[in-house]
């Protein structure tokens, strides 16, 4: 297990971005070379890896000559360019914009759920939205053993998932409304610090955002079910990382509580977290920095016999974008995928 | 339509009771005379009323004899021992704690839902829990049309629902980590500032808090329909007032989301608030110090065909709690149920 493999990140300087970095690091990844990759604007700048300073470099046609794996998290467009020229160059890609997702040719994967379609790659793995990988990682465990029919989700969405520039938004909108100044909105719509609002991804033709159309969509192609019937409401909350979400889950007969615990205290991934004595439950403070998906609140429906209730808030950032890229490149090695 | 009433507030220095004063002045309101009471605690302070600053008065057995109307807003122990009082002396008391809320002797209303009921008091009447209340306005426009038979919700509850002690808390604990320093949590059990948590009020035998629990027997109680199904997970958010609900509504038959719109753009006390090409749909922060439960986001659910989502945000203090008394007290005057 010595070898060693040569990986690029493409989008170094973001959120997702540094969180690569750093997982790389604290894992103990057989890295090889690590090439930090990004537009001509960026290039020349230095991001920390270890104690080193590394140079980012501009992407071109042949950076990806020695690579063996592209961590890209530097938006649809980019990775729509230059991926194909990384496939192009031996090079497997794991992408963590949403413009290969839904392509057939292409994995979708959370390794806790579907590890096994990553054989079917052809250079391109997709990794899922923030929601639907801590979603999935959530309820998965449950489906295998009772297929769900039916979720209607409700998400508490951190301004981390707009980018570091949001997180640093909302904090400035914050100190303004604690002065009595106004709150600026920039990076978001509208003022976030101390409210609330829809998501703000564009809106499809049947009225729900993008957002929530993922959620739908690609849970439906990472649990390998296109008649799992979902519907989801998805909200920005001014936290500044982790998302919650709170799950309602129907199933074709009850699920015991008491069994749907049993599974998920030791299912891969998640970290059961609930003390109905004290209302302690998963809370995005908790969640934050953590690789499991918080789980809790796991109640039996009173409203429908055969329905679940439960909550759950995960790391957006890291499960949701980067730990899991980062453990999609470790299967492959572990698969002999590259 | 020139007879004065004689109001008594019961607890007029918490956020409820603040708002009560503001909306008896603004809504001119057929006045006698304004007596504040509360414990012997707070006797002998002072609050503001119009120009005037009224002295607080403790409250004594003969408190209520000049009396027409109570508007109690000093929690549930309180309005149990002095209520039943103001009743003897022949007051009628309008109450904002959950002591009665349940009491089949006494109604619960929501005057756009239920003004009848207000026939039946014998002396006390309840005003139900603010999520209960910002719910029933919006959807029961709906219910008339086509019953509702089961509501999965979801809410977003800002730091008033907890008092205005939790609202200033919530900015300490902002500024504190603003400034990189802990959040110190004494009033909420969890520091809510950049974080949310599940409700915390106590935990029921079937693991809803009771928050959860008013929504579902409040809500029954007020449509006069026990046979109405409801789950609800109620979430504290850092979101200094007014609160927001995802709600997902099931019908025995589609309802389409075209007259679902014009009955709720028409309906009393709803403003409907939707652009989708803007995503722009209620918002805590333009809802606060509202009268109308802003409701937008109609969408058909693509998991159910005979199911609506929708967004709602309501002033929580306001509609909530004292503009719902106060509505419920001139409901008294104009049906001469005094």
């Amino acid at each position: 297990m010595s070898r060693k493999y040569n990986v690029a990140i493409l989008g170094a300087t973001g959120a997702v971005g540094t969180e690569l970095l750093a997982l790389l690091e604290e894992r103990n990844f057989p890295l090889g070379k690590l090439k930090v990759l990004a537009s001509e604007r960026s290039a020349g700048k230095s991001v920390k890896f270890a104690d080193e300073d590394l140079i980012i470099e501009a992407v071109t046609e042949s950076s990806f000559d020695d690579v063996d794996i592209v961590l890209a998290s530097a938006g649809g467009s980019i990775s729509k360019k230059w991926l194909p020229i990384a496939t192009k160059a031996g090079a497997v890609s794991i992408d963590n914009s949403s413009a290969f997702r839904m392509n057939p040719e292409v994995p979708l994967i959370v390794p806790e759920v579907n590890p096994e379609a990553a054989a079917k790659h052809k250079g391109i793995i997709a990794n899922p939205n923030c929601t639907t990988i801590l979603l999935s990682v959530a309820i998965y465990p449950l489906h295998q053993v009772q297929p769900i029919q039916r979720i209607v989700a409700a998400t508490y969405q951190s301004a981390s998932g707009a980018g570091a520039r949001a997180m640093e938004e909302v904090k400035l909108q914050s100190q303004a409304i604690l002065n009595g100044e106004p709150a600026i909105a920039e990076v978001l719509p509208y003022p976030l610090a101390f409210n609330l609002f829809p998501h703000n991804s564009p809106m499809t033709d049947n009225s729900y955002c993008e957002e929530e159309m993922k959620m739908v969509n690609e849970t439906r192609k990472i649990f390998d079910d296109p008649e799992i019937r979902i519907t989801a409401t998805c909200v920005r909350v001014p936290v500044l990382r982790a998302h919650s979400e709170a799950i309602n889950l129907e199933f074709a007969q009850p699920f015991s509580t008491d069994k749907a615990r049993e599974i998920l205290a030791s299912a891969s991934g998640v970290q059961l977290v609930e003390d109905f004595s004290k209302n302690y439950f998963p809370m995005p403070i908790e969640a934050s920095g953590k690789d499991d998906v918080l789980v809790g609140r796991i109640r039996q429906d009173i409203s429908h016999p055969n329905a679940l209730e439960l909550w759950l808030c995960g790391d957006q950032i890291r499960k949701g974008a980067a730990l899991n890229a980062v453990q999609i490149a470790e299967l492959l090695i572990a698969k002999s995928l590259l």
